[in-house]
């Protein structure tokens, strides 16, 4: 179906805005995406947005041609909007031509098969969602299965984590779990876990990392908890040679997976 | 000196109010710090806030008195207010105790003691200013010198920017240059001109690096300009397993650096 909005009140664009807000994400079960690089990364991986809004007047281009006609071919919904409209809806005041509205991925432990890849990243309490959007463009990029989120971490399916990924959220698996439930199940197969670390932690140049390997960093202000660490199979520590004692989460975890990366290939 | 302040009125709230917009910080001079460990330090890196701005009824710290101590004999000014007007100042809700005024750095090319350190950041038309103070933050980390920003970079003294830094803005050099300014610079002295490329590349690992080296990054959206990077004395590729070409600039920065440490100490 297509359709054509041109007023601020229709109640779509009231329902697109309100994905702005996890509650509603929640509610709905749908998130925003924009860009057209990035829903033709969804689309190559297999996934359609249930609704493609675009923005009148916007550049002819054989992508999103493509996009429309398999949106269209799905059943799903093809709005034209004013960019205006579009800018009230991304909540970007220079919006991408397009975005389109997804169904929410079940997130379940149970659908990661950690033989699948080498690495997994996992993130415990994490707050901040462009640091969670690094993670999922910084695990595309080592080949890593996906990202495991665990105990109150910021929504992986807001606009910001989203963007910060940069598509990486359509070709990454996620996960989101409690510890009480991630461990037992980390420990239900093969698996080492890596966290770095300042305790009885060995030069992360070096380790003996094996795959499938886990790498976990903790929340922004505080880390990990100390049994988390302790939980751990291999704790590593990177040089600190300034006054800081230690890198931002999405840092440290691309730097340790980096290594672990060539570690494994050696 | 010491005062008190209780309205939202009062000049000096509103000029520090002001110095979250970068017109006014470059007006006045003046940047905005957070914090009590960021503060500390600044104090042991021998920069002391001209104004300490301090919340009532703040728990008591001996870092806090001590830092008090040095303001007020060093002749700046000590002032007392509420909660609710420290978070109209750093515009955050749940503000920290204590916030200190400074007055910006010389950000001149010709600061730069190049041979003063192994490894030095440059970041061009950097954008984001989370990325711009996670930089400064990786430099300090990796034993940089401190971080040369390019062309129409994002603000170093943004109170975002100053925050992602943790600390690290007060103990990493900074510069400002455009690249016809820091080119000749770069070529009248030692210096070894690095960024990630796929234009004829060897692997970042085991490349041939050199200090005094200069690691480049391009801007979030359109990484470097085809000129710089042929301007380079080596150009490196990270491994790319996913569908993504690129990563974060900071963690990009961050990867490589970590590799030029311990190429360098080989």
């Amino acid at each position: 179906m297509r359709r054509t909005i041109t007023g601020f009140s229709n109640p779509t664009v009231k329902l697109l805005k309100s994905l702005r807000d996890k509650k509603h994400r929640r509610r709905e079960g749908l998130f925003l995406a924009e860009g057209l690089r990035l829903l033709t990364d969804a689309r190559e991986m297999g996934r359609l947005p249930q609704m493609l809004v675009m923005a009148q007047g916007r550049d002819a281009h054989p992508l999103l041609a493509a996009l429309e006609a398999d949106v269209m071919g799905a059943g799903g919904e093809v709005l034209e909007t004013s960019e205006d409209i579009l800018a009230k809806i991304t909540g970007k005041d220079n919006p991408q031509a397009v975005c389109g509205v997804f169904a929410e991925f079940d997130t379940a432990l149970s659908t990661i098969a950690r033989e699948s890849a080498p690495i997994w990243l996992v993130a415990q309490a994490m707050r901040d969602p462009g640091n969670l959007g690094t993670m999922l463009r910084t695990g595309d990029a080592v080949g890593a299965g996906g990202l495991i989120l665990l105990d109150d971490s910021v929504d992986p399916f807001s606009v910001e984590a989203v963007r910060a990924s940069m598509g990486a959220i359509f070709t990454q698996k996620l996960a989101v779990a409690r510890w009480e439930e991630f461990l037992p199940w980390l420990r239900s197969g093969a698996g080492q876990l890596v966290a770095a670390s300042l305790r009885e932690a060995v030069p992360y140049r070096g380790a003996p990392y094996a795959g499938p390997c886990f790498i976990m960093v903790g929340n922004e202000s505080r880390g990990l908890p100390e049994d988390y660490e302790m939980a751990c199979d291999l704790r590593v520590t990177m040089p600190m040679k300034g006054r800081a004692d230690s890198l931002n989460a999405a840092v440290a975890a691309a730097v340790l997976a980096y290594e672990v990366v060539a570690s494994l290939e050696d």
